[in-house]
C-alpha cells in the first residue's frame, strides 16, 4: 500500500470517525484500557499480525491492562492513510 | 488451584452452561470459527496467557480462522475444574 | 508472492535442507519439541507473524511444548515455493 | 511468590549479573534489540506469559525491533525478588 500524506481536511474528518484518538498531523494516539493484561496483551497480539502484514508499525506501550499506542509514518513525516488503515483495524480488535 | 473430577451430574448441568461444547467425562471439546487469522490468533495469545496462569494447557489446533480445542486433565484422566475454568475464561475471549 | 508448485526434483534436493521435515507433494510436516509451553507459543506468536505477512497459513497444532505444523498450499493442491519460505522461516525463529 | 526488597548488597551484586540492565532501587530496566518486528514480538509473547504466570507485569514499550522494560514493584515501591525473577527470564527467552 502507497503511503499518502493526509490533508488538513482529510485529518478534520478523522477527528470525528476516530473520536477516541489524539489526531494531528504529527500522528494519531490513543491509550486503551482494558482492565487486565489477558485483554489488553490479546489485543496486542491481534493488531500485531495486522502492523506486520501491512509493514507497519507503531510506537507503543503497555502496563497491565493499558496499551498506548501511537501511529506516524515516519519516511514520509506526517500522518497516512496507512496510519488511519492501521487505527481502523485496532479500533475493530479492540470492540471498541 | 486443586483439580477434582466432575461428577455425572456436574457434566450434564455442564452441558447446558457450555452448550457449544461436546461435554464428555473424556474431555471438554469447542470448535471456534473466527472469520479470520487475526481474530483466532488474537483469542490463542489471550487464551494462552490464561493456560500459563492456570498451568493448565490444552490440546488445541488452528487453521486460518478456525480453533479447535480439547481440554482435559491427562493426571486425572477426565474432566476437573480445572478444564471448566479454562472453558469458561475461553468463552469470554472469545466474545462467545 | 507468487506460489508455484514444486517439482519432484526440488522436493527431493528440499528433503536435505529441511532435514527434520516430512518433505512430500502432499505436504511439509515438522512436529517441535520445546519443552515447555512459553517456549512453543514464542514461536508460535512470531511464526504466526511470517505467515499473516505472507497471507499464507498453516495447519498447526500444539500441546504444552509440542508444536506440529503442516505446510500446503491448498489452491495449487501441493507444496509450493509459499511452503517452502514458511518453513525456512519458522526453522529459523525454532533457533533449528 | 512473597516479593521483598532487594538490599543495596543485592542489588549490587545483581549489577554484575544482569549486566545489560539498568539496575537501582528504583526499577531495573533494558533495552532490546531485536533487529525486526517479528523476532521483537515473539519475544514479548513469551514474555507475557510468564508475566501472568508470576501476575507481575512490566512497563515496557516496542518500537520494530526494539523493546524497552522496566521492571518494579509497586506495592512495595521498590525492586524485589518478583522483579529479579522476570528479568532473568526474559534474558533467557531473549537468547542473550
Amino acid at each position: 500500500m502507497k503511503s499518502e500524506l493526509l490533508t488538513d481536511k482529510e485529518l478534520e474528518d478523522l477527528s470525528t470517525e476516530l473520536a477516541d484518538w489524539d489526531v494531528s498531523s504529527n500522528g494519531l494516539e490513543r491509550s486503551y484500557d482494558f482492565g487486565n493484561f489477558v485483554q489488553a496483551f490479546s489485543f496486542m497480539a491481534g493488531a500485531a499480525l495486522h502492523c506486520e502484514r501491512l509493514n507497519h508499525h507503531p510506537e507503543w506501550s503497555n502496563v497491565y491492562g493499558k496499551v498506548h499506542v501511537r501511529l506516524v509514518t515516519h519516511d514520509q513525516n506526517g500522518v497516512t492513510n496507512l496510519d488511519v488503515t492501521l487505527a481502523r483495524l485496532m479500533e475493530e480488535l479492540s470492540g471498541a
